[in-house]
C-alpha cells in the first residue's frame, strides 16, 4: 500500500501543477504533452495524462492542435476516459469523434454512465451515430436509443438510466445490505427510490436518512412521500428551475405513466444552468448559443452575420427618419452633431430596463401580479433619469453651441426618449414572452429601433417646430 | 399513520395548486393569503402557508405587500421556517428583518444551518446584526461570528459549519452505527470527512461508497485521498468553478492551516453560479448586480444613473468628432443621415466579440495559449463581415442618394469600423482582465467610444478627403 500511495502522490503532484492560479492550464504542461504526442511516445503520454481528472483531460484536448487530439486518444488507449469528451466544446467533440475509429468510440462509450454516453452521441449526425451504436451490444444500445428518442434539451436526454430502486416492504437493514452486495449500481447516487411493483414512484430515501434510521425500520416508514419528479419530456431549463428552487442533488425522472425511468443529477443541472445563463447573455449580445471560442473564422463570421443584417435594416430605418429632416439639418448643422447623443442615451437606458426584464423572465420572477407594477416602475425610472440627464445635456449643449434654446430642445427630447426607453424596455420583452418568443434573442433589435427612431424624431422634430425651420420634406 | 398520510396528502395537494404551468405563483392563492392576513386569521394563514416548501414560502413573501410580510411571519409563529428568508431578494429580506422583533429573528435563525443563518445576517447593518446576535447563546453566536468574519463573497461565508467527521481508524460498521446514533448531525450530508487528531483533512468517503463497503473495512482503506478542498478565504466564484469542473456535490472548506472548518454544499453553489452569470449579464447591460425587481423607483433610478452619466460623457466625445466635420456636413447633408449606420453597425459587431470574450474570461476559457489566436480570429471575422456588409450598405446608400461615390465611401468606412470593432472587442476585455478589472463592467463603454469615434471619423473623414469638401474645422 505504501508503494501505491507514492504513485498516487506523484499523480496528485502532477495534477497540482497543471493549472495556474487562475485555474487555467499551464502552457509548459500542454507543450510537454504535444511533444510526447509528436514523438509517438505512448509511455510518456500515459505518464502525463493517464491520471488526469476527466475535466483536466477535456481542457487538455481543447488546447491541443486539432491533429494531435485523436493521436492523444489512441496513444492513451485503454487509459483514455471518454467522460472527458463531455467536458469539451461541441465543435471539438464532433470533429474528434469523426476522426476516431467507430469501434474505439463504441468501446469508450460503453464504459460511461448512460447520460454521458447520450451527451456524446447526440451531437453526431444520424449516420455517424448509427456507425457507433451498431458496435454496442443490444441491451445497452436499446437503453441509449430510448434516451436519444427524447426531444433535444429534454430531461430524458440528460437523465442517467442507472439508479437504485427498492420496494416499500424492504427494511433499512436489508436495503443497506443490498447496496453493499449489488454489483450493477450507478457510479454515484444520493438516494434510494422506493417503487411499487409496476415501477411507479412511491417515495425516496436520501442516503443520509437511510444511514440515520434503525435497521429494523421499513422503507415505507422513512420515505419522503410524493418526492419532486420531472417528466422525461420536460425541458431541461424547467428541470433546472426545480432543482434550484427545491435545492435538490438528484431527482426522479418519470414517463407519461409516472413510471420511474431515470434520474437527473445535480452536476448535469449545474451545466444546464450555466448553459442557459450563457444563452441569455449571448442572445443579448447578438451571438448564437452554439458559437464556441474554438470555432474557425469562417464559421464564426457566418453565424454572426444574420444578426448584423437585421440590425442593418433597423439602422437604415432610423436613418430614413433623419432623412425626413435633411432641410432642417442643412440650416442648423449643430443638430447633426447632437442627435446621436439623444439616440444613444435612449439605447443605454432602454438596455438597462431590458436586461432586468429579460433576466427576471428567465428566472420566472415576473408574473401577472407584478408585471403592471414593473411597467409603472420602469416608466417612472425613465422619467426621473431622463429629467436628470436632460439638465446636464441641456447645459453642456447650450454652452457648446452658445444657444440656450437648443439646450432646452435637446433636454426635452432626452426626457421623451428615456420615458419611451423605459416603457418599451419592459413592454417588448413582456410582449415577446407572451407570444412564446425568447425575449433575450430579439428584444434588443426592437428596442434600438424604438430608441433611435424616437430619439431622432423627437429631437429633430422639436427643433424644426421650435426654430420654424424647413420641416419634414 | 393513515391519518398522518391524509394530512400530508392534503398539504401536497395545496402545494400542487399554488404554481401555474410556468412555475409562477397563482394569483388566487396569494390573494387568499393576503385576505387571511388582513383578517388576522392565524388559523387560516397556517392552513395555507405552514406546510409550504421554504422556496414557495419565500416567493409568497416577495409577492405580498410590504406591510403584510411581517404580519405573515408573526401569524405563522413557530410554523414560520426562517430558511424561506434565504430565498428572497436582499431588499425585501433586510426590510422584513428590520421590522421583526430581534428576539423572533434570533429564535428563527438558531434553528437554521449555519450557512443559512450567515446568509440572512450578512446583509444587515452592524447594529441590526449585533441586536440579533446578542439574543443567541454563546456557542452558536461564536460560530456565526467566525463565519461572518470571512470576507464577503468568500467560501467561508457560504460554508456550513456542521459536518460529519471521523478518524481514519474507524471501521465502516462503526461509522454507520455512529451516524445512526449521533444526535447533532447536519440536516443533509453526502460524505464523511476523515480527519487526523488535529482536524487536518486526510480524505473523504462519499455515503454511497460507505454503503457499498464491508462493515469490517477501515475508513483509511476506502477513503478518497487528497480530496479537492477550498480555502475559506477563497472567492465563491472560484469555488463554484471547482464544483463545476469536478462535478462535486459537497466540498471540504479548510483554513490557512489546512484544518477542516466547514463544508460547501452544491445547492449554495448553484445559487452562486446563477448569481455570477447574472452579474456578468447585468454588468454588460449597465445594471448593478444588487438591483432587484422589487426595488422602488427612487432606488432603481439612483443606482442606474452613474452608468448613464459615463455613457453621456462618451456620447459627447463622439459628438465632438462629428463637430470637426460641421463644414463637410453643411455641404452634404446625406452624410448626417448615413453616419449613424456606420457607428451603430460597429457597435453591434463589437458587442458580439465582446460578449464572447467576457464570457470566455469568466469561465476561464481564455488563457495565454489561445489569446493571440482569438485576437487574430476576431479581427478576421470583423474583416469578413465588414466586407460583406460594406457591399450591402454601399448598394443601398448609393441608390438612395443616387451617388455611387458615396456608396463606396460608406462601404470603406464600414470595413474599417468592423475591423476595429473586432480588434477592440477582444483587446478591451483582455486588457481589463490583465489589469484585474472586471471586463463585464466597463468593456461596453470603452468599446462604444471606439466604434462611434472610428465610425464617424472614418466616414466623415473619407468623405471630406474624397469630395474635397471643407475639411476638419
Amino acid at each position: 500500500m505504501a508503494a501505491d500511495d507514492q504513485i498516487r502522490d506523484a499523480a496528485e503532484e502532477e495534477d497540482a501543477e497543471i493549472r495556474d492560479e487562475e485555474g487555467r492550464l499551464v502552457a509548459e504542461f500542454v507543450d510537454d504533452v504535444a511533444e510526447a504526442i509528436g514523438a509517438n511516445d505512448a509511455e510518456r503520454v500515459r505518464e502525463l495524462a493517464a491520471d488526469l481528472h476527466e475535466s483536466d483531460l477535456g481542457d487538455l484536448i481543447e488546447t491541443l492542435e486539432q491533429d494531435d487530439r485523436p493521436k492523444l486518444v489512441e496513444l492513451l488507449g485503454k487509459d483514455f476516459d471518454f467522460t472527458a469528451l463531455t467536458e469539451i466544446d461541441e465543435t471539438v467533440r464532433v470533429q474528434l469523434l469523426e476522426e476516431l475509429p467507430p469501434e474505439t468510440v463504441a468501446e469508450g462509450v460503453r464504459e460511461l454512465d448512460s447520460d454521458d454516453a447520450v451527451y456524446i452521441l447526440e451531437d453526431l449526425d444520424e449516420a455517424g451515430r448509427a456507425r457507433i451504436l451498431e458496435q454496442i451490444p443490444a441491451p445497452e444500445r436499446i437503453a441509449l436509443t430510448r434516451s436519444l428518442d427524447y426531444p433535444e434539451d429534454s430531461a430524458g436526454r440528460r437523465m442517467q438510466t442507472e439508479f437504485v430502486a427498492a420496494p416499500e416492504f424492504w427494511t433499512v437493514g436489508h436495503t443497506i445490505d443490498y447496496i453493499a452486495d449489488a454489483r450493477e449500481l450507478p457510479d454515484t447516487f444520493y438516494e434510494v427510490f422506493v417503487v411499487d411493483p409496476t415501477y411507479k414512484l412511491v417515495g425516496s430515501v436520501p442516503l443520509d436518512r437511510l444511514l440515520r434510521s434503525r435497521r429494523s425500520k421499513l422503507l415505507s416508514e422513512i420515505l419522503e412521500e410524493d418526492p419532486r419528479t420531472i417528466e422525461a419530456t420536460e425541458d431541461q431549463e424547467s428541470a433546472a428551475r426545480t432543482f434550484e428552487r427545491y435545492n435538490l442533488v438528484s431527482c426522479a425522472v418519470v414517463d407519461e405513466n409516472e413510471r420511474l425511468v431515470g434520474v437527473l443529477m445535480v452536476d448535469d443541472i449545474v451545466d444546464v444552468i450555466e448553459e442557459e445563463a450563457d444563452e441569455d447573455l449571448r442572445a443579448l449580445g447578438g451571438v448564437t448559443s452554439d458559437e464556441e471560442i474554438s470555432d474557425p473564422v469562417i464559421y464564426t463570421a457566418r453565424s454572426r452575420i444574420p444578426w448584423l443584417l437585421v440590425n442593418l435594416a433597423t439602422a437604415f430605418f432610423s436613418a430614413s427618419v433623419i432623412g425626413l429632416f435633411e432641410a432642417t439639418i442643412e440650416q442648423m448643422v449643430a443638430l447633426a452633431v447632437l442627435m446621436p447623443i439623444v439616440a444613444s442615451m435612449g439605447g443605454n437606458a432602454g438596455t438597462q430596463t431590458m436586461t432586468v426584464a429579460v433576466r427576471a423572465l428567465a428566472t420566472q420572477e415576473i408574473g401577472g401580479h407584478n408585471a403592471r407594477r414593473l411597467v409603472r416602475r420602469e416608466t417612472l425610472v425613465g422619467l426621473a433619469n431622463g429629467a436628470a440627464l436632460a439638465i446636464v445635456v441641456a447645459l453642456i449643449a447650450g454652452l457648446w453651441f452658445k444657444n440656450a434654446q437648443l439646450g432646452v430642445i435637446i433636454g426635452c427630447a432626452m426626457v421623451v426618449n428615456l420615458v419611451c426607453a423605459g416603457l418599451f424596455g419592459i413592454l417588448i420583452p413582456l410582449g415577446l414572452d407572451k407570444l412564446k418568443a425568447d425575449p433575450a434573442v430579439s428584444s434588443g433589435v426592437f428596442l434600438t429601433t424604438v430608441t433611435d427612431t424616437v430619439g431622432f424624431f423627437a429631437f429633430l422634430g422639436l427643433a424644426t417646430w421650435w426654430f420654424g425651420l424647413g420641416g419634414p420634406s
